[in-house]
């Protein structure tokens, strides 16, 4: 699927299986800058997080990395001191065989919350992604990060700066929790675009927050959700930050890839399918158009409703009245894409055939606008089916 | 089941069909009490509320009522002006058969959102309540409540005040959203004791709290949610507050009828059949006890892990690390029943079977230290299953 893409320029990537997953799933990966590149990186807001995280969080002070190891089937979360060594240990080989500081080493885990490490595994698999794998493997890499995901997800985006082609290249995999004790997202991305690492940081950042913090699969937020950028500058441009002339430029792409990748991770949400945009305008403020987004894209009934093809509107004025968004009730307007549904916080005369119409595509959105102000925000979700009690229930 | 049970003291109830269900389903239902009676009310916080809920709001200011009078089937919510004038009218009219005045009739509605009060039905149903059926008719006024609640919900109490005895007859309808567009709790409190309105109003919100407000089945809070309780006094004991000898007596029975209802909803939760009290103590705070108390419980990881009688404590240290409350992963201590699951944020070596064998029963509780300080909380809570989904798609 994605056999045929290449990295950014001086970038390699590997996955492998190394035996943590049954079965030979690949189950650990790695992206390597040749030169160290600058990083940047957002995490969960958990206050119970991984051992990984927190090495990112540690390392991530140094600037610049080397290398981004994972591995999944383990999320090395909850695991005490033990596994905080195990953490700093799978840097530390990984640096060595790098010949590299531990510290530009990036580790993420991804998986079953509880157990630890197995090292005895973990340190032939780095071996094995240097030895055996490393080039440029992008769909290897993207399968070792899935867990039960159900395909591999990969974006990218070429801009020209300078004269020159610059590349972003992200991996993801899923928000689903899809297996048992899974709580995690992660996203992983390169460029060759020559970029400060504190312009990168805020450029991430904004970016996550038009994109993964769009996103809702089940409202619970994991122990791992990582999103890391390098850029190594081997496109040969000039190093930019916010005040350069490629700037926009890079920075839409950059976007661009972190929507996509976002969007790929709802499309994969477990048990669904159907895609929903909750959109929400005329609030008091950004802000409180996002809790009412939230509180639509996360209300059980709502997700119920959309598996069931059913455009029960009064679900969504509800599940607007409670969020904590400034509502009043005798304003609202909703619209089923372009169909009005409800003005003045009331039903339209539309014939409910036209809603249905509407919710039995794949992909639709929910129009709110709340009549009180000027602010706006998006989030993108899906349906809540049998197939996710199924999935969740072992 | 409840045919045999008698109204407090100077009470009388109905419950009949009036037609606004299909099938003959009882729908309407009045409770009367032969003289004025001191009321109180607890209502939705959703800042979209239906039309009965804004009258109740503007009758509790008179401070005495003669009559609560309820449809099922249409909420009534979501209906402007035409819905304010029909809730309006469904008081007058019972006022009108009473002879009393319409500030002193409470009404409630519960069903779908969206379409208006059937007029034409609900006025002859009044008559009806009056004319064939008023008496002590317990069960068939806890019927006609019902949406598709599984069972009607009736809970009583009986003390001795000044050496008389003292009855507190409660109603209840579920919180299970089990019909489309449904998503009330409704309950209504009967006594003969005296109280004055504003120490029943007190007590009431007291009792709520630590009762309706204790248990979630889904997280999504309703439109026409309301607690009404009347006490009339005709027990013949003098008029009970706060300083008053019996005071405490009555307390505990109110708040006891309240509990037993409020567990009732739970065990009646839409496609639920497991029942789960989610302690946290050693919070900061009382508060932050609740937060941390009520991300466990709504969490749908959790509840569907419950469902599959799979002792899954990682998510909830998930949901733990991620509500508002203050938590420090290395001191959160978990316990499935008396079996300790997780210390220190850690797995202990307890086998998978005896927790297990915890969550295979139908009753069960996840104790939660957060061991931080002396705040404590519980909610009430119930599993979800691929039967709450099928319930909810239609």
């Amino acid at each position: 699927m994605y056999s045929e893409i290449h990295m950014p320029k001086g970038f390699k990537c590997a996955g492998i299986s190394a035996g943590i997953k049954s079965g030979g799933a690949k189950d650990m990966a790695l992206v390597l800058s040749d030169e160290p590149a600058a990083v940047a990186g957002v995490f969960t807001t958990n206050q119970v997080c991984a051992a990984p995280v927190k090495i990112c969080r540690e390392h991530l002070k140094h600037g610049v990395a080397h290398a981004i190891v994972l591995n999944s089937g383990i999320a090395n979360a909850c695991t005490g001191s033990e596994g905080m060594v195990a953490a700093r240990d799978m840097a530390a080989e990984t640096a060595k065989v790098i010949g590299c500081e531990p510290q530009e080493i990036m580790v993420c885990s991804t998986g079953r919350i509880g157990p630890q490490l197995p090292l005895d595994k973990i340190v032939p698999g780095i071996e094995k992604l240097f030895d055996a794998a490393l080039g440029e493997h992008v769909h290897e890499t993207a399968e070792a990060m899935m867990t039960t995901d159900t395909r591999p997800k990969v974006s990218v985006a070429e801009v020209q700066i300078e004269g020159r082609t610059v590349k972003i290249l992200g991996f993801a995999k899923g928000a689903g929790m899809i297996e048992p004790n899974m709580a995690t997202m992660l996203s992983f991305i390169t460029t060759d675009a020559a970029v400060g690492r504190h312009a990168l940081q805020s450029a991430l950042e904004k970016a996550v927050n038009s994109s993964f913090n769009r996103i809702s699969i089940d409202g619970d937020q994991s122990t791992n959700d990582t999103v890391l950028a390098l850029a190594n500058g081997a496109a040969g441009t000039h190093p930019i930050d916010e005040t350069s002339k490629g700037w926009k430029t890079f920075f839409h792409a950059l976007k661009a890839v972190c929507h996509e990748l976002a969007m790929m991770i709802v499309h994969d949400g477990e048990g669904a399918d159907k895609f929903v945009t909750v959109n929400v305008v005329g609030a008091q403020s950004d802000g409180d158009a996002n809790l009412a987004a939230r509180s639509v894209a996360n209300s059980l009934l709502n997700k119920t409703a959309w598996a069931g093809e059913y455009p029960n509107w009064g679900r969504i004025m509800d599940s607007v009245g409670y969020s904590k968004a400034k509502v009043t009730e005798e304003k609202v307007e909703i619209h089923y894409d372009e169909q009005q549904a409800v003005v003045c916080g009331m039903r339209t005369d539309i014939p409910q055939e036209d809603l249905i119409k509407v919710v039995s595509q794949t992909d639709f959105a929910i129009n709110i606008n709340l009549h009180l102000g000027e602010g706006t925000a998006t989030v993108y979700t899906c349906n809540c089916t049998e197939e996710y009690v199924r999935i969740n229930v072992t």
